[in-house]
């Protein structure tokens, strides 16, 4: 069976020591919590994945979801209790408007515990997950009558919530959709379509679910020029709001996928159902986007969640399983074997993985402190800026902690050799679940086309100037410190390369229009290294600084993962920029037929 | 449902052009066969696998292996029928020796008909592969008596044979293993222990399965010096040699795992079996890696097979698939979308896919072109050159090829997006199926240090030299090609760049053993490519004199692909080596409680 702890001291070292100065600056957006008020937080939800989510994980996967005749829809043994916990704990409405029942704390601890749900069990997760989509959505574009109705059922877990968007024609490109909204007298709207792969669509964990659709209204321009959002529940609420008759939504079938078994990802039926606007008409679309940039933090946080879990089920493995002997000589003689961690190869995977997800978690530490700025900052040109880094961080985020997850879990399950392949063994099912993080909430291409095709040039590309600014400016400040030398060196270099590639950008993107789409993967990869090795500059700072005040073991680990990233992860942005400057030409030249 | 297309004219194209050279000088080794011949044979297998064995590769990884009370196997419904044609059409003792009823064509042939046949349907292709491994232990290693016995009924497939080398507690590290073999009074021994992750270990498709197993002869010594192989089938054959009672060995399981479901991974009890020694006592060990070379060299061959099919249908779906506009306009105007192959970061993923398949594809012919020679070239010299290389490029091969395959498929799963992730589509399949060749015949890991470690050391590095003459000496020979100029500019860098990293480990492995271990990894992968760009190199040569004889569309595809490869893919040898002199201190400095 696999283990998981959640790392809650790593949240509480990133929160206090790491990014101690943007808490402070921002206090007020962080409701003035301190670092023991988080820690608390932190550490009841670290109870409820390691007692609860986590042991449901393997068994849900292999037990799956099961529709009946009717399209009811049956959710793995003991996830029905544990949802009661999750909802009763508050754990959706964490960071909802306390107006509806949230508890108003800041998103970025919000996120902090989605991670450690996430590694625990990423399926049962993503039901409450969906619910906190809905609930932003509706917050941010419902009237304030749907505002009432709604959110506090989805804020107490009473209800649940689904975004409905791909049909299946259609996923990235919206603008084909079919499923049309047709007005009736009352003011709501008659709905009929199909969508398909919607996550946690039909279930038995609440009395009911609330699909935000979107839809066309009969006679709106095509494209995403046409394009509105809807409210439609699966049972309409009754005159005093509770959930009431069925209305014409139906679960068709459940997919059959690679992962995340235990989360029932529906074909949705919509035979004339009842919906209510959100938003105006035909501005479907927008509403729908400011959503997914939470939604795909969401995501990326699911890329560290299960490289987390992965890793620590990986390290217990090569710290007992005995095979070989270290070349250097036997490290355990009254063995018959060395345990494999003495292997070099085997520290390679390992580490990998555990530099990886140390910088990754302060890099979502740190747009979500941007996020919280925000919406909740006091200043106003604080919240600007801020929201344009966090809009610039979003898809390198998803893309990055997602590509390497994935990536990580395999690494993961390696270290296992044959045993790794055993589905008892449980590091097949990471694999399987992180999978469909670099596809759903926009699939990593369309990240990176969102990063080199928008973010870049929003407000003359602002945003970028700032985070290239921040970097420089950390540079230069330590550069007297030559403790740091290890990783200054490096940043500076790689943060070079970026340089380069985006003036080469600059330079070709506008004329050739190829040029940016060729691109686009590696520059949001060539980001996410300079950012995350950014991260680990400023780790290495905070834990010499807390290694100047007492002796810590934890801090010198923590420096000598900095230094692996440096030396073995950060060189692969020397690649990148060479397959950016590559240009567009050798993936164009190839005629459609020749593939 | 999945499609395949055989790629008979790739291999041909291979054959006939790319390595006319190596054919004609040592047209003993290849039975004196043409072009003709091979293009006869390969059409066949063609047919077998893509009519016979394709369909049933997406219903069999569904309905899978199940094992009754009595530990009886059956196999997915369809896989016995096309057993016995494959068994009929002669293709488990294609390249088996004519005494024994084999066809004596060339292993590369053989090699190439597995390239088909596993990427039509890699769980079903392992039954008869096993066979092969059997028949080439049996063949190289066991008394004529047991050769008479037991080879002509694994070559006609009326038997089939397994490789019983795992044990619960020792993969890699096979100097741990517990079975043990009683010596009896008649010349046979009582084998009792427990094997496990035993492909093909019992099924219903022969009347009759051989077990090669390794075991230790009572009061052998401990560790690698003390183990034995043996032969021991299911059940013992009577005077005429036909099967008859069975032997003392069960099936106690099939393991559940991530992938290949079709094919029974068995737990193997032994219980005092009746086995027979094969080769000398106590040298088992060095018997089982002879052959694990050639078995070695098919694991690589699956990853190319994998990524093949994968592509394939990747190719297909990006060519139907309509999904928003190109960035230059629209392709396809009177569609409401272009199909999605208009798009960089679609061509992207495919051209990665499709630039090392047919690299490797040619790296893997060069490789077994190479062991027919050793094994029935002509002249002693020139076998021992051919038997250097195929030694030295085996590890690569089989690490680079099925690490890449793996990503390969992750890839062709991700140009279907959404629909990549369920399971009817079959690319998640490919994705898991591809997984275990990372693992097993020793993970990537251990080939990594097996080529570090020993082949290239092995007399005195000649076999390395031998390779790098090889490149060395094409370059000058075409430097006045300039139409190749854009291959060799690259391929000269990059061979640079790997006798740099060889350089490196001769100056620091010898005195630092951890050193090499730490850069076995990208070490393998940098050789990988640097002979993945001389394929490329020798392709462009080939297709260029076949484009200045009549112009060919396909032979400009290749020259394109072959100008991807140098600007997309051989970059990364500048990270390896990178990663390579960084040396194994940043492996070693963290201690082992903080992982």
């Amino acid at each position: 069976m696999p283990i998981y702890k959640a790392p809650v001291e790593e949240a509480l070292f990133l929160l206090e020591d790491v990014f101690a100065q943007d808490l402070g600056q921002h206090s007020q957006a962080f409701s003035g919590l301190t670092i023991d008020d988080m820690r608390a937080v932190l550490t009841q939800a670290a109870r409820l994945g390691e007692d609860v989510l986590q042991p449901l994980n393997l068994p849900g996967d292999r037990q799956g979801c099961t529709r009946d005749a009717d399209g009811n829809v049956t959710t793995p043994k003991g996830f029905k209790e544990a949802y009661k916990l999750y909802a009763q704990g508050g754990w959706i409405g964490l960071a909802a408007d306390p107006t509806y029942g949230g508890q108003g704390l800041p998103y970025t601890l919000a996120s902090i515990v989605n991670e450690y749900m996430g590694a625990a069990n990423m399926a049962f997760t993503m039901y409450p997950g969906l619910t906190q989509s809905a609930i932003a959505t509706i917050s941010q574009h419902a009237s304030e009558a749907l505002k009432r109705l709604y959110l506090p059922r989805l804020i107490s877990g009473e209800w649940c919530g689904t975004m409905n968007l791909t049909e299946p024609h259609c996923g990235t490109d919206l603008g084909l959709l079919k499923t049309k909204a047709v007005p009736r007298e009352d003011g709501s709207y008659a709905i009929t379509g199909q969508k398909i792969f919607i996550s946690a669509g039909e279930h038995d964990l609440a009395e009911n679910i609330v699909h935000l659709v979107l839809a066309r209204i009969e006679g709106a321009p095509p494209g995403t020029a046409g394009i509105s959002l809807f409210i439609a529940p699966k049972r309409l609420p009754d005159e005093d709001g509770a959930a009431g008759a069925r209305n014409a939504i139906s679960c068709g079938a459940i997919e059959r996928k690679m992962g995340i078994h235990a989360n029932a990802t529906c074909v949705m039926n919509y035979d004339g159902a009842t919906g209510f606007l959100i938003g105006a008409e035909n501005h479907g679309l927008s509403a729908m986007f400011l959503m997914m940039n939470e939604a795909r933090l969401g995501v990326a946080n699911q890329g560290l969640a299960i490289s987390e879990v992965a890793y620590q089920n990986a390290a217990a493995y090569a710290q007992t399983r005995l095979q070989g002997r270290a070349l250097s000589g036997a490290k355990a003689p009254k063995s018959p074997a060395d345990p494999i961690i003495v292997h070099a190869d085997v520290r390679r995977m390992l580490l990998d993985i555990s530099a990886f997800n140390q910088a990754a978690r302060a890099l979502l530490i740190w747009a979500t402190l941007m996020a919280d700025v925000a919406q909740r900052g006091e200043d106003a040109q604080e919240r600007e800026r801020a929201s344009g880094i966090v809009s610039l961080l979003t898809p390198v985020l998803k893309g990055v902690l997602t590509d390497y997850g994935f990536a990580n879990a395999v690494k993961a399950q390696q270290v296992f050799g044959g045993h790794g392949y055993i589905v008892d063994a449980g590091m097949e099912q990471f694999v399987r679940d992180a999978r469909i993080a670099m596809i759903y909430e926009g699939a990593n291409g369309v990240q990176a086309l969102d990063l080199v095709g928008r973010k870049l040039q929003k407000d003359g590309g602002r945003a970028l100037r700032n985070v290239l600014d921040d970097i420089r400016i950390f540079i230069s400040e330590n550069a007297s410190n030559a403790a740091l030398a290890p990783c200054l060196g490096p940043l500076e270099e790689s943060l070079g390369r970026l340089k380069q590639a985006t003036l080469w950008l600059m330079r070709n993107a506008p004329t050739k229009s190829d040029d940016a789409a060729a691109a686009a993967h590696d520059y949001m990869h060539l980001f996410g290294l300079v950012a995350l090795a950014y991260m680990w500059a400023r780790i290495a700072r905070a834990a010499l600084l807390r290694k100047a005040r007492a002796p810590a073991p934890r801090m010198d680990a923590k420096l000598d993962l900095a230094r692996y990233f440096m030396a073995r992860i950060l060189p692969e942005t020397g690649a990148h920029l060479a397959r950016i400057v590559s240009g567009a030409e050798v993936l164009t030249t190839l005629p459609d037929e020749a593939f």
